[in-house]
């Protein structure tokens, strides 16, 4: 029978195992831009720090979806009747949501392209996907888009407590080894509820939640922002910056087919929609290309170009000042002061004096709140009914202006 | 050679192996009143709760000293000099911090004893030990009491941020499974850092400080003040006081040696100085006199004493409420009533319907703060140095008023 | 509704979290048999040298149930269908095959009754059971003795790879800190498969199984067969035998009723059967009953007993050399010697100079071999399917013999 | 002071934290050389299968070289005297013992190169560096090539029992998820001893041992030699093959420029040594030339080479049949004769019906056993020590043949 022969289960370091639930999630997952993903870090550059965090997108894809299946059976058990499509429609939304991600995910999310977000890419590269498969997908993409009647799919798909980010905050954990950003994933599970059709926690769940939160901020601070990686990432962003700029200049760079034409095209999601040829290279790109092309510009007569290859291959990336004020003219001034005393030319500063700003809003990004099942039935926002006046402060968006410069001058 | 038999390695699942340092170390160890301490649960009835949590404070108290031993090659490691005196001093403070610990740890402290911390006990002993040992815990009982002229070793035996506390956050973390409670135990001691002889944090441990933090509160909700270990633990105090009475009406009732002699006198402090055979029949009382005792219990006379007996013995517990503030006499009244109408008697009353108030004030008990030491050198209050208005709230000591009663009446 | 009130779900560590699948299974948890293995150690005297294993039978009958209810929804999954009372049924088994054990499980198996194994009492409490409960344990009992009809069920109970060993090896392996002795108990459990009503494995889990077998036997000789807890468990059982020849004497001697009543008759299993008395009793015996009379015991006038109680609590046990041998008279005869110069009297020898012999017999118990199913559907012996000559001898049982005497002597 | 800041620890998913332990460790970790291991995943083309398993070189020769740090401090231990030159080189070796493998370490050894195993060129390039550095390495390279006085420390670094093996096997245990190949490092490293300058384990530690053996047996046929792993990594090799070919008939076949090299020409060791062109090239080589060179052919006209690149990037590989003894002419011929039928060419055929062999010779390619240090004092092999016929058989070399077809035709 084929269906039991598409049945399969994946080992998961994090879970152990994970069941892929039907034929047509397991053709999903075949299918070549799902199979991309395994090219695409899950954590950009920040294996630099965290040399065990090469996990990739693939897996964490997989996660999610693990999650939100049990998410749903702890659903089930508390009665709520959930038809099998609805079910597996908000499996596949989870399984595709980070499809659309390029080399590195964040990294180079607003290099490589103009103004398209990676939900964008998801979203239409779900829409062909959909051709593809005659409709199947059609309520994955309502699920997606929040279009759906039921509403507590997306909220378990993208929402303050979805089952992206739980399953990413114990991935990373797990991967980068900072045992600390633990999360209680199975107890979150089993406290959710739904009421009017909203996900709730269960009041008891409330110490889990405020953990979680706190987990969340250290994970952000510790890893996602930490200075070496936020460094690493910006020498890969003014690489492609440079890499661009010589284009634009007719100097002659080699690189990857698929990267050569978004370096020399501002691709904006309109041209995604009316080109394929755009889509067709894009799930082309992975993080090989840039590594690929890197070790070809670190030869380049271009001084700019060869220098940031060769910090971005040999790990040797820029030191990286984090304050709470963006800084100075002056402060800046001085930097280019001191490039330019070693030899630095006036062309060069731009790429080698970088200022820029990292905020947790990545990972804070919704203004709704996590509603809170009281035992009396009622529903309160979490911030009233926790005893804890942090839950705010937790949740509030934080920024920190940095400033990049070669290892070469001490401020 | 002697001193190379006497080095041994424990087997520990938290930490996997731990080291006996010293032959002195060793033969503390092997000395009755601490091999008793493996007759002492560390979490009192929690494991009514969480049935893996049976650790007891004999791995607690190797535990902490391993931590402390971990901290004195971290703090060495960063160029401070430690004499191998003052760390072997050290460790035996924490080894034997909680060696006047009794039955079910925490649960029974103010039942067995009248007005007497374990603290005190503690000190006694180490200063009993002490002579047995000819002197040679000196030094350790100034640490202990906070008496020795370098006080960080205090700090790391007994504040907020101790190898006490990092010890038993992460071991019941790993027995109860309540694994959001995991802790960076490893990275918090990488960061210890002395500043004019004061435990000092680097400034980027300060993540991890504020997720130690929080963990502490989840596990207080979550485990330590859990209702149903409170419940148990209550009926455990509630059959002492029984029996005590019982006793004190002249009414027979067999129990343990030991346990028979602490229910027959008030013992205090000043008893334990003066007269051996206090000391004596304490260091002989652990869990088992308990559960020995409450099974000659369950079939007596009294109903009582028999049902409270019972109860523990079956984990059929009472019912408990917890609230925000006092429960009022009228509330209380009524459970009375109700209980009577059930065929109690008036004076079985006080044992069946029961008022008491928790808190975390166990687990923050210090006013001192922990400090955060900056790049710059300078060193500041965590509250200041963290970007985040909750570390005082994560600080402060909250109540719950409880109320219990049998399972057979409902509110 | 009153059902879904009893569905409980328990923290294990092992696990993360074991559900309660039924009422019925919950009310049979409530029963104060089975709450009694709370007080009973999974691994009698281990604890004496890994000192995290205090894990207790209560938790192991809990977990071999999980793994049961994981393996009926695997072979569901393979399309067998096995109804909800067969399920059921099985469940009831295995929880309840351990509840006849007695104080520090195996340690005492032999010296508390006359020839009596603890599964003969776990039948005659099941019995005993299903009396109480209306016959619900019919099918239970049936698959216990192995003779229900299909019978899969039982060789999930108890078999050289059933539940019971996956959980204990899994439990005992995180309770001890001996790593390497893990199972792939999820992988195992995945690969069984069903064929003619027996148990098979999957082709492809046999490397799986062989790592079973080799840590099946890494943990009996690493921990089961300690050479400390073999020493500690000779210990008590000398005390218990001296307990009984002094009480035989008419000596006065001290216990708890219980086990007063087990020393002073040789109680077989026909007792049992014939007096209700002696399962009253041996229900109310666990493991705080040996150390509350051992406490009494120490201070006794006869020299022998106080010795060995001292020895056991102070955990300072005989010395203890294993031999692949017997030991012969001569060298029986020159530890005897050296005792009567050290001031032993002629009648003491006998529980002082102790020989005996252990066997990973326990552990290797079952004739019958572990079904492999090969991919064309043929079922071999997994001797047979594996291409490593090993599986044999991994199962052959072996025997050592000890010969204790105390440390004062050296050889 | 500068070798306080190149002090550095480094996060490690598998230890916990790995602490550098030199400034010169520090800057031969710095090397771009070194680096270049970020980008070589250590278990090939594993990832299609255990999609955890993203690990690379990198992280595993920091494993390594923290498991030496710890066996150079248990042998102190035991009152070793190893000077810290000694220890220093014992790390450096361990550290660069990996230094010249390629991309996907094992899966293209034999493709990319000719006759050039990747210990020749750790070697080389361990030369190389010694030049850099100043001559540092001596001793480190005597170790590595066994020419070092104290034999030892090359027995460390490579022979049945060194911690390359106890590391990759840990670590690939921990990112596959295949729990059950945990293997006690600690405990191993613990019982480790020295007699006649020859590493010995005491022989306490023979079941750790046997577990050690059992482990990697297990690993290698649930890991390293996964039927799908070594579909796909026969994938790669006939796509290499593929591309050699074409570029020797002149077909123009874009490749990266380092790639491209060793396409062109078939490179052998005495080439390394002649000619620093080979070299630079080499060490610009990693996993993503061949990603980056496969998706440009994955449009070539050429049918063989664009049919397994996207075989490759899909993971959509051959079928694969395993047996023990070799396939005959006619199985072949049956293969070949079906793709003719599917349209395949004649001259394609070689690339699409592969056959080879696997066997775990890699995993266990020395001769010398380990030695057991009995009680007394005297050295014996293992398989003499153990009480059990099968160490043996665990460290036999087993074959075995496969074919390998598209999933096009069913044999």
């Amino acid at each position: 029978m084929i269906q039991t022969r598409k049945k399969k289960i994946i080992n998961d370091p994090v879970y152990g195992f994970v069941n892929i639930p039907s034929e047509l999630i397991y053709d999903l997952i075949q299918h070549p831009w799902f199979q991309r993903l395994r090219r695409i870090s899950q954590l950009g550059l920040s294996s630099m720090v965290y040399p065990g965090a090469n996990h990739n997108r693939f897996s964490h894809a997989l996660g999610a979806m693990h999650l939100m299946s049990t998410a749903m059976e702890a659903l089930r058990t508390k009665g709520h009747k959930i038809p099998k499509e609805d079910r597996e429609a908000a499996m596949m939304a989870i399984l595709l949501h980070d499809i659309g991600h390029g080399p590195f995910s964040h990294a180079l999310e607003h290099s490589i392209l103009h103004g398209v977000h990676h939900e964008d890419l998801s979203l239409l590269m779900m829409e062909k996907l959909n051709e593809q498969f005659d409709g199947v997908l059609k309520k994955a993409i309502k699920i997606f888009t929040n279009t759906y009647k039921v509403p507590f799919f997306h909220q378990l798909v993208s929402s303050q407590l979805d089952m992206d980010r739980l399953d990413y905050l114990q991935r990373d954990c797990f991967f980068t080894g900072v045992i600390e950003g633990s999360i209680g994933t199975d107890r979150i599970i089993r406290m959710l509820d739904i009421v009017d059709n909203q996900i709730v926690v269960e009041e008891k769940g409330i110490y889990s939640i405020e953990n979680f939160l706190t987990a969340r901020r250290l994970m952000y601070w510790q890893v996602y922002l930490h200075k070496t990686a936020v460094a690493a990432e910006e020498v890969l962003v003014q690489l492609i910056r440079r890499a661009r700029d010589l284009q634009d200049q007719g100097v002659s760079l080699m690189a990857t087919p698929a990267l050569s034409l978004f370096l020399r095209e501002q691709v904006r999601l309109k041209d995604f929609v009316n080109d394929d040829q755009y889509l067709d290279n894009y799930t082309a790109l992975d993080d090989s290309d840039i590594f690929a092309s890197v070790k070809w510009w670190r030869n380049h007569e271009d001084r700019v170009i060869s220098t940031l290859s060769n910090m971005l291959l040999n790990r040797d990336v820029y030191k990286i000042k984090f304050s709470d004020t963006p800084f100075t003219q002056q402060e800046i001034d001085q930097v280019k002061t001191l490039l330019v005393e070693k030899g630095y030319q006036e062309e060069e500063l731009p790429y080698f004096c970088v200022t820029g700003v990292v905020s947790n809003a990545a990972y804070v990004p919704y203004s709704e709140s996590i509603n809170i099942k009281r035992k009396d039935g009622s529903v309160v926002d979490i911030a009233q009914a926790s005893d804890l006046p942090n839950v705010e402060a937790l949740s509030k968006i934080v920024k920190k202006y940095y400033l990049c410069y070669p290892k070469i001058i001490s401020l």
